[in-house]
C-alpha cells in the first residue's frame, strides 16, 4: 500500500476534491509504464506530445513570474521556467533523439486537441485569473508526476529512466517546493482559514479540471 | 451547387487553406441538422453545451475589445459583445427553456473537453498574441455558421428555427461586418500585401486550427 | 456640510483609506469647475486628454468582462462598456466639436504622462491580477466623479454642463450599481468577512494607488 | 565624438524616430553621473526606485517568455529574467545595503508615479499587443542603458561602478543579444521588409514611447 506523498496543505485538499484524480494517477497508461506493457510506439507518441506539451507548460510558468506579487514567488517560479527550457527540454530532446525522433520531426509535430485543451486551458486561466488560478492549473501536473514517480519507484520496466525522473530525489524537492509556494500564496493572499471561502471551491474546481485534462492527455497518448 | 459566402478576402484566404474546412461545415451533424435525421437528444445536448461556449466566446470578444487599435474596432467588436450577452445568450436561455431544459440545468452543465479546448484556444490565442491572432481565431465560429446557416436554408427539417437564424439576413450582415473588420484590421497593421507576409502563415494556422476544433465540437455533440 | 454618498461597502471602506481621496475630489481644478475660476483653455486640455482616457477606460471596462466570473458580471460590465463606447464617447466628440476641437485634432491628442500611468495602471492592474483588482482600480474615477458631481450640483458656473452630467440621476444610479458589482463580486470570491483577509489590503491599495493618479491627471490638466 | 553602438536594425531605426532619445541618454542626470555632479541623495533615491523598476521590468521579460513564438526566443527572455532575478536583483540590494538603505526600506519604497507610468506602460503594452508591442516597450531601457554605459566609460567619477556595470563588456553582449532578439523576432513574423509596413510605425511609437518614460524617469529621480 502506498501513501500520498507529502506536497502541503493546498495539494492534499484539492487532491481529495478532485473526481478524476484517481483516474489519473493510476490510468491504464501509467499501469503500462509500471509493468512495461505500454507499446514503445505508444510512449514515442506521448514523448513528441509532451513536448508540445512543456513548450506551453514553460510559457504558462513564466506567466506566473508575470503576475507574481512578491519577489520570493518570482524567484521560484522563474527559477523553474529556467529549468524546464534550459535543462529538461534539451534533455528531452536528447531522449527523443536517442529513440530515434529527430530534433526536426520533434518540431513538426502537430498539436493533438487533447494537449491543446489542457495547455490552454492552463494558460487562459493563469491570463484570465489571477497568480492563485495560475497555480491551481499547474498543480495536477508538476504534483501528479511526483506521485506517480514515487508509487512506481523500483519497478523492473523499460521505463525506469522515466520513472527515476519523476520519483526521484531531485524532481520530489522541486514538488515539495511547488507545495510551498503554492501553500505560501494562498497564505499571503486569504490568510490562514482560506479553504473556508468561496474562492477555495473556485481554485479546486481548476484542480479537478486540469486534473480531468491529464487523463484525456493520457488517452490521447494511448489513443494517438 | 452551393457558392461560397462572400466574407471578405482573409476568410476566403483562411477557409482555402484551412484542412478541415470541409469536414467542418459539411459533418455529419450538419447534414442531420439538414434532413432532420439528428437525434433530438443530441441536439439538446449541443444546446447545453453551446450555452457554456456562448459565455466563453463572448469573454473572448470583449478582450478584441480591450486589444482594439482604433475606436472603429473597439465601436464594432463590443457591438458584437453587447449582441451576444444582451440577446443572443437570453435568447438561448429562451430556447432552452422551451426544450425542457430549465436555466439551474442549463448553468450546471458541466463543460466538455471538447467545448473547453476550443473556447481556451481562442482567448489565449487572444492574451499571447494580438487583435489579428484573436479575430482569427474567432473567425471561424462566427463565419462557419454563416456559410452553414445559407447552405441549409430552405430545408424542410425540425431544426428550421436554427438554420434560419444563421442564414437570415440578420446574422448575414453580421459575417459581412465582421470579415470586413478583420480585412480592415490586416490593412491597417500589416499593409495591403500582408498575405506574403510570414505572419500570414501563422494567422491562417490559427484559423486552421480552430477550424479542427469547430470538428471536435460537432464530435462532441453527436457523442456526448 | 455634504455627506459621502452611499455606493456600497467596499467604496466607503477603500475611500476611508486612500490617503490622497480629499486632494482628488477636493483639488484645485474641481474648485475651478464649481466656481467658474478654471481657465476655459485648461478644461479644454483636460477634454482633449479625457477622450483619450476614455478610450483605455473603456478597453479596461470590456478586459472586466472577459474576466468576470459570472454571466451576471459580464451583463453589467458589457453594459458599461456599451455605454461608454457608443454613447460617452460620441457625446465627448460632440462637446469638443461645439468647444472647436475637431475630431481630427482630438483623435491627434497626444497622450501626456500623467494619462498615460492612470490608464497603464488600471489595465494592468486587470491584466496581472483578477477581477477584483481591475475593479479596485476602476473604482475611483467612476465613483469619484460621482461623488464631485453630487458635491458640486447647483453651483452657477459655465461648467453646469459638466457637473450635471455626474451628478444626475443617471450617472448617479450608474454608480450605485457599479457599486453593488463590487460588493458582490468580493461577497461572492471572498465571502462576508473579506474585509478581514490580507486581500482586502491588496485591493484597497490599488484603490489607492489608483486615487494618487486621479490627483496626478488633474494636475496634468491644470499645467498642461 | 561618439558614435552610437551597434545594436542591430531595428534599434537603429527606432532610435533614430524617438523625438526625446538625446532628451533621454544625454539627460542632466546622466551628466551628473558622469562628472560626479550628481548629489549622492539623488542618486540613492534613483537606487531605491530602481529597484522597484527592475521588479516590474522582470515581471515584463517574464511575459515576453509567455508571449515567444518559438523555443530560441524562449530561451532568451528567459534567460534574462533569470539574470535579472537571480543575479542583478540581489546585486542591487547589495548596492543599497552599501549605501545604507538595508532591504525593509527599499521593500518599503513608495512607486513613484513617473516609475509606475513607465512600467505599467511597458507590461500593458505586452499584455494588450503581441512579442513584438512588447519587445518595442522593452528596448529603450536596455539599449538605452547600454549606450549611456559605453559613451561614460572612462568618466573620473564616484559613480564609476554604475557606468562600468553598463558599459562593461557582459551588459554589451546583452545589448547585442537582445538586438538580435527584436531583429529577428520582426523577420519571423514580419519579414526583412517590415519597415515599410504600417506595423512599424506603432512599434516604433511603443519604443519613442518608452523613450519618453525614461526621460521622465530621470526628472522623478532629480526631484523626488
Amino acid at each position: 500500500m502506498t501513501s500520498t506523498p507529502d506536497y502541503g496543505c493546498a495539494f492534499a485538499l484539492w487532491r481529495g476534491e478532485a473526481a478524476r484524480w484517481d483516474a489519473y494517477v493510476n490510468h491504464a497508461f501509467v499501469a503500462g509504464l509500471r509493468d512495461g506493457s505500454l507499446p514503445r510506439e505508444r510512449f514515442l507518441n506521448y514523448l513528441r506530445q509532451d513536448y508540445v506539451f512543456l513548450i506551453h507548460f514553460s510559457r504558462a510558468w513564466a506567466l506566473a513570474t508575470a503576475k507574481a506579487g512578491t519577489l520570493e514567488e518570482m524567484t521560484t517560479t522563474s527559477a523553474t521556467v529556467h529549468a524546464l527550457v534550459h535543462h529538461e527540454m534539451p534533455m528531452h530532446v536528447r531522449l527523443c533523439a536517442e529513440a530515434g525522433i529527430d530534433a526536426a520531426t520533434l518540431e513538426a509535430t502537430e498539436e493533438a486537441p487533447g494537449n491543446l485543451a489542457y495547455t490552454r486551458y492552463v494558460l487562459e486561466a493563469g491570463y484570465s485569473g489571477d497568480f492563485l488560478d495560475l497555480l491551481a492549473a499547474l498543480a495536477p501536473c508538476v504534483l501528479g508526476y511526483g506521485e506517480i514517480g514515487v508509487r512506481l519507484m523500483g519497478a523492473e520496466t523499460p521505463y525506469r529512466d522515466w520513472i527515476e525522473t519523476y520519483g526521484g530525489e531531485e524532481y520530489q524537492d522541486l514538488c515539495r517546493e511547488v507545495g510551498a509556494l503554492i501553500d505560501g500564496a494562498l497564505a499571503r493572499r486569504l490568510g490562514a482559514d482560506w479553504p473556508s471561502l468561496p474562492r477555495a471551491a473556485e481554485l479546486s474546481h481548476r484542480f479537478a479540471t486540469a486534473t480531468r485534462l491529464e487523463v484525456g492527455f493520457w488517452e490521447m497518448a494511448l489513443a494517438g
